[in-house]
Formats: structure tokens, C-alpha cells, sequence
């Protein structure tokens, strides 16, 4: 199955929510720490109890580098749980000069196995081409972020009148011949989205920012369905897989992410 | 001794070449391929045939990252053999939302200990600032990259008529109360460098693209001694390291690198 494939799947049955693997080994339930290896486990027990009500996960590999080899190891057996019918993102967040991005995307995409990537896109095409020329896997580029930092450049105005971050989203329709690009919208800018929703036409849009960060669901949910769109994907990590810190947390997890199925 | 103090220090020694150990195994020298880490090993002759005349080393992590748990030892192993009186860069280029991030940066200074990073400012200011907290650590931020792809949006013209690539200088200026942020600008970009001089007044500037790449080393130095400036580390990666594929590799990296030290 290729990554579009596998997205236009779960999409097709009315599932939008991706889980976020942030799986900080500070943050994971106490009792796992007796585990051989506690972010593995934990990991594996959110898969096995979201499966079936998930659209995608989000694994950040920042969480895995912080442990170096260690990390690594977890993030390979993590990587090993998913079976092929379900998009796992590798959020790495990349963009290098075209012979450094190939190694990047050999890394993300022959390596460690994932079906897509999120990509910076500063450093313009030849950044992000190697990883476009891998055809049946996804792209997510950053266009407007959660974060308040968005302002800072993100959000300045053009020459022509234009923002950056709509430039950005006209380019990635320009280098989207493959039908394997797609934007990350952070779900805190829900003003903006609906203010692009047409520029954003099909790309897909993997939106982090609900929960923590202090996005709306509800808000993000209205946007793409005015528009009739069902090319979205909500990211929530945090208020996901660590709602409870008992040993019941993954029913918890699986409770939570229904209750956000529900609202869709 | 604080990163600052190490580039100083070799700065002060009229040294600003920095080697770039890009070092994909398909490119160093077949000889090596029998030991049991060549990319190690290749390392280590490098470093022992430059230590006395290099301003710094930078590492791109993507070469490393590229063969998972088995680059990461051979990273890992290679960041053993440098001293602590000589800059080592962790080319990273990363950049998240500030929780992420901070993990990124525990990651290149605590786990790996490198002594500087790269990164992307696209995300703005909250999602470099975890690597500006660390005080004594310096971050080079992307300005002006040296592909082709910088004009895709780097150097937009903004509604007040400056350039992107300008504005993120001036921010990293704002961003610089501990003194230890500076920027990475392509070596390709000469005319832009004579340009913005004055601008980038005394931020340490990381320059690649020379060699492979294309960008002029005489014209790069003749830029900063015509404004008197000595803050800027020449980047120089496989015109270097990959002068030679010989046994005696390195020592015609080291040729090559005095070679470049006379040119200053």
C-alpha cells in the first residue's frame, strides 16, 4: 500500500485523529519503569489499544534522539509494532542541501521504514526534493506552526501583499507532482486555516496544536467540513497518551481518542 | 572551556578552516571497508592528520543517521576522539515547538556534548531558544543557505523592503543575549556577504558551500579583511576530506587544508 493509500483508508472511515508518540520517558506511567524498555512498552500498548479508532501516528523523533543508541533502539522496535495498513509519520522535521536531505530521507524513508515525513522548507526545492522523489510516500512541509513563534516569520507580510506562509502552500502545490505533498497547519491558527481553506484545496494537512498547545478540535473539525474537505488530519499527543497514569492508561488513551472520533 | 572560548581560540591562531566530516561510507576510501567502523575510522585519520591546523570540525548528522543505531555508535565513537580545546559543530539543523526542541538540543549537547549547533529559524524564536539556553554552546542559525533553493524563500523581498534572509539576521541579533548565537551564510552568496557585513557586525558566521558547491574561498576571505572582521569559520567538506582515496588520504587532506590556511 502506498501512504496515500494507506491515509485515504482510514480517512475514507471517517477517521481523522493521528497519535502523537511523545512518549517521554518522564512522562510515561511510573510502573512501566520496571520494563526492559519503557517507552517500547508503552508505545506498544497505545498502538495495540488505538488501532482500530486511529487515523495515523506521529512518532517525534526528537523523544528518541535525546537517549541516543538507546532511543534509537526504541524507536526501531516501535517502529517494528505497526502493521502496513496504517501511516506512521516520522516528524523530524529535516531540510538540508539536496545531498544532505537525500541521506535524511534514506534515513526516514529506507532505514527506519516511515510512510511520511515533516520537512522544513526554508532552505527552498532541492531541500525537500529528495524526499519528494520518493513517489508513494508522504510529505508534510511546514506552512503556518502551532507555536508563538509563527510570528516571527511565518506570518510576515511580502513584497506583493502575500504571507510567507501562503507562498510556502503555493510552492508545495507547485512540487506536488507526485501527489505526495501535503502541509503541516498548526490547529491553534484556526482563523487562518479557514482564510486558506481554498488555497489549501487537497493537499492533506496534518495539524498539530489540540490539546497542550491549546488548539480547538471542534474548531478545526468545522473548517474542513464547511468546506466540504476531508483532507485533514488533527495530531494530538499530550492530552492523548498521557490522559491517565495508571496501569490503565491505554484504555484511557483509547477512551479520549473515541470521545474525539465522537465530535467529528 | 566555553564554545566561544574554543573558536576564539583558534580564530586567534589565524585559523578558519573548518572540516566537514560528511563522511558517507561510499565515498571514503575502499581500503578502509575492511576495518570494523570504517566511518570511524576515516574519522579518526582525519581528525589526527588536521587537529593543529583546523579552526573547528562540523558533523552532518543525516550521514550518520542515515545507517540508524550503527551510525549513531559510529557518531557517538567519533565525538570520543576530539580533545575539549577544539569546536566540534553538530550540523543538525533542527527546529520544533519548544517542548520538542529542548529535547533536540539534550540531544546534540548533553548526549552527544557537541559544542554548537545549526539550526532552522523558520518556527521563530521559541523553538531555537531551548538551544540558547545553554549559555555556553553556540548556535549558528540558517541566514542564506548555499543552494540554488534559497531563492525560493529566503530571499523574498518582505513588505518593508528588506529581504528574508536579512530579517532573521536582525532577529538573531535580538536573540543574542548570551553570545552565543551566530549564522550560517552560503559561501556562494559573496555578493550578499559584502552586502550584509555590517549587518552581521560581530556574529560568528558559519560558512559552507565552498569546494563542491561552488562558492569562492579567496572572495569569502577577502570580504571579511576588508571589514576587518576575523568571526567567520569556511567550511570545506569533501574537497577535503575526499581529496584522496589513497592510504595516504589523510595526509593530503591535511596538504590540501594548509593549502586553503594559506590562502588567509
Amino acid at each position: 500500500m502506498t501512504s496515500q493509500d494507506k491515509l485515504n483508508y482510514r480517512i475514507t472511515k471517517g477517521l481523522h485523529v493521528c497519535v502523537g508518540l511523545d512518549s517521554d520517558i518522564n512522562k510515561i506511567p511510573k510502573f512501566l519503569l520496571n520494563e526492559n524498555d519503557p517507552v517500547y512498552e508503552f508505545n506498544k500498548r497505545i498502538f495495540e489499544s488505538t488501532y482500530d479508532v486511529a487515523c495515523a501516528y506521529k512518532i517525534n523523533l526528537a523523544f528518541y534522539e535525546r537517549d541516543g543508541k538507546k532511543g534509537i533502539e526504541s524507536l526501531q522496535k516501535t517502529l517494528e509494532i505497526f502493521p502496513d495498513d496504517v501511516l506512521i509519520i516520522g516528524d523530524a522535521k529535516r531540510g538540508d542541501i539536496g545531498n544532505t536531505s537525500q541521506m535524511y530521507a534514506e534515513a526516514l524513508f529506507d532505514h527506519l521504514k516511515f510512510d511520511a515525513s515533516t520537512l522544513h522548507p526554508y532552505m527552498g526545492f532541492d531541500s525537500v526534493e529528495p524526499f519528494l522523489n520518493y513517489k508513494n510516500k508522504l510529505n508534510f512541509i511546514l506552512a503556518l506552526t502551532s507555536n508563538p513563534g509563527n510570528s516571527d516569520f511565518e506570518k510576515l507580510k511580502l513584497e506583493d501583499g502575500t504571507y510567507l506562509y501562503k507562498r510556502i502552500i503555493t510552492k508545495v502545490h507547485e512540487w506536488n507532482k507526485f501527489s505526495n505533498c501535503g502541509i503541516v497547519f498548526g490547529a491553534t491558527n484556526s482563523d487562518e486555516l479557514k482564510e486558506n481553506i481554498n488555497l489549501i484545496n487537497n493537499l492533506p494537512v496534518l495539524l498539530p496544536g489540540v490539546g497542550a498547545q491549546g488548539g480547538s478540535f471542534e474548531d478545526i473539525v468545522s473548517v474542513f467540513q464547511s468546506a466540504n474537505q476531508n483532507n485533514f488530519i488533527i495530531n494530538i499527543s499530550r492530552a492523548l497518551i498521557f490522559a491517565d497514569n495508571s496501569t490503565k492508561f491505554d484504555v484511557e488513551c483509547r477512551k479520549k481518542l473515541i470521545a474525539y472520533n465522537n465530535l467529528i
